[in-house]
């Protein structure tokens, strides 16, 4: 019987998500950052859920109030690759019986200061218990809002685009992948003053989410790996694989170039905006397959 | 240190959700079956996350597809409780790498089926993976709507109100716990033609769920042990404390009595409609307190 650590995590879903029916509501549905749903004149609303599991995600020894904020972060940072903001979290924690209280409070204190932070109610859950020895598990659900002009997808980049990212890759595991800062105020700006053609978040690394981008857009690539922003002491190769990054990924037509490059210096004179590659007819790819990236099932 | 285990799950509950901040969209937030946002002029929406754990919520050999009906049926009966109806789905799989890829498609094929069933869509969702050996999971978000009028909330019930349960109760170990049909026809019916001041469905049993109901409405309760609908085989014993039947709980304003009764049995000729007792003034509840139904922590 075939199991799941030999199948990839896109394999996996393809396979699941084929012939999956949805309502007229449904604008979106599986295969972008959110699912996208019907609002009202002015607004969309977004649906996202995301997991941090014990071993995988985060260690045993990691500071709870650092993987709360992780898991709120997660889901958040989903909302900025959309063009949104999060509106309500709905929070599941699943923990062995040997937990200690401290641990449930600890983590606890990181989601409410992640959704403080980035203006959203955590408006319900659910704890459950799981068998005794099993990975500590915080899965968190949220609703948020983007404006019917600004909902930005996967699937809207054009050859010639050019693909830019924010801040510095690679080396996450040293600790930002606990506590980094979704992109909400550069999305926001982004989608009020440019208009971005695709984006998504980096959370398996560029190596496994351009390849997504690239392919939802109808699109091939070509990336300088030279101008790739380097976290303090990563290597080009770790920018692409290692993952959890959370920056933005996203592609922008190349006439605004100049003003983007621009503007986004005086915005956020503090946080690098680079550009990597760019987008290109799909039959003119020439460079060979990005290796790595982070897969969930499959490993080697 | 105090361990989770020795904290019921009532308590652990109000301790982290004590000091939670919600923003002015949010109608309902933590307490109810579900969250609540304000949505249009028309509709609010219904927010809710619900997971079942193998070893606690499922047996290592029960049957996927039935896993996954169950962990779909759990949140769509949440909107039931609330006089609502079920809009979108997002699926959360977490499972170790020794899974048998049959087991996820079968999952999804109950999944899909309830969906269908309730006329709701799949919209997304994430696999994760664990550690080996961990236990299997499923986690399903949803969205639903309920029309302003409809929305029934725990906290509306008044002494002197009945208290009703649709179906039978207990001993759904055997069978029910994994296949049972979330209520929506019913409480649709019932919103739409008369007006519950309570309701909430029965997941832990009524020894725990009444209570909650009867603080929810700042009252005290009386409850009818001999007129208990007993689920084939069961005792009064079980009905009470057995969990997991996920029929609908709710009270009425006891002038609606007979009308409800008789057009119940004309809408659904083949689902009891039980009154099991009453709400009365809180300090009135001259019935000790009620012992047993599931808490997810305190297992004593």
């Amino acid at each position: 019987m075939p199991k799941i650590s030999n199948t990839s995590e896109n394999q996996l879903i393809a396979k699941l998500t084929t012939g999956l029916t949805t309502n007229p509501g449904i604008i979106v549905g599986v295969g972008d950052d959110c699912a996208v749903i019907q609002k009202d004149l002015y607004y969309h609303t977004l649906l996202k859920t995301d997991t941090v599991v014990e071993h995988i995600h985060f260690t045993a020894d990691a500071d709870p109030m650092r993987v709360g904020w992780k898991a709120a972060a997660r889901v958040i940072s989903d909302f900025a690759a959309m063009g949104g903001t999060p509106e309500a979290l709905l929070v599941t924690i699943i923990l062995p019986p040997e937990t200690e209280l401290k641990w449930i409070e600890d983590a606890y204190l990181g989601l409410t200061s992640a959704a403080r932070r980035f203006s959203c109610s955590i408006v319900g859950g659910e704890t459950s218990s799981s068998p005794a020895g099993s990975p500590k598990i915080i899965s968190i659900s949220g609703t948020g809002n983007v404006k019917h002009p600004h909902l930005t997808l996967r699937s809207g980049g054009k050859p010639g685009d050019l693909l830019y990212v924010t801040g510095t890759l690679g080396g996450s595991i040293r600790g930002k992948h606990l506590d980094f800062t979704p992109r909400i105020a550069q999305s926001t700006w982004l989608v009020n003053h440019f208009k971005p053609s695709a984006m998504m978040d980096l959370s398996d690394g560029i190596a496994k989410d351009l390849p997504r981008l690239s392919k939802a857009s109808g699109c091939g690539f070509e990336i300088y790996k030279s101008k790739l922003p380097l976290s303090y002491h990563s290597t080009p190769d770790q920018a692409l694989r290692d993952g959890e990054d959370y920056e933005l990924l996203f592609s922008m037509p190349a006439d605004q170039q100049q003003k983007l490059e621009a503007e986004w210096k005086a915005a956020f004179p503090d946080l690098q905006l680079s550009q990597i590659g760019k987008f290109t007819p799909l039959d003119q790819q020439t460079q060979p397959p990005l290796q790595g990236g982070f897969d969930h099932f499959n490993k080697t």
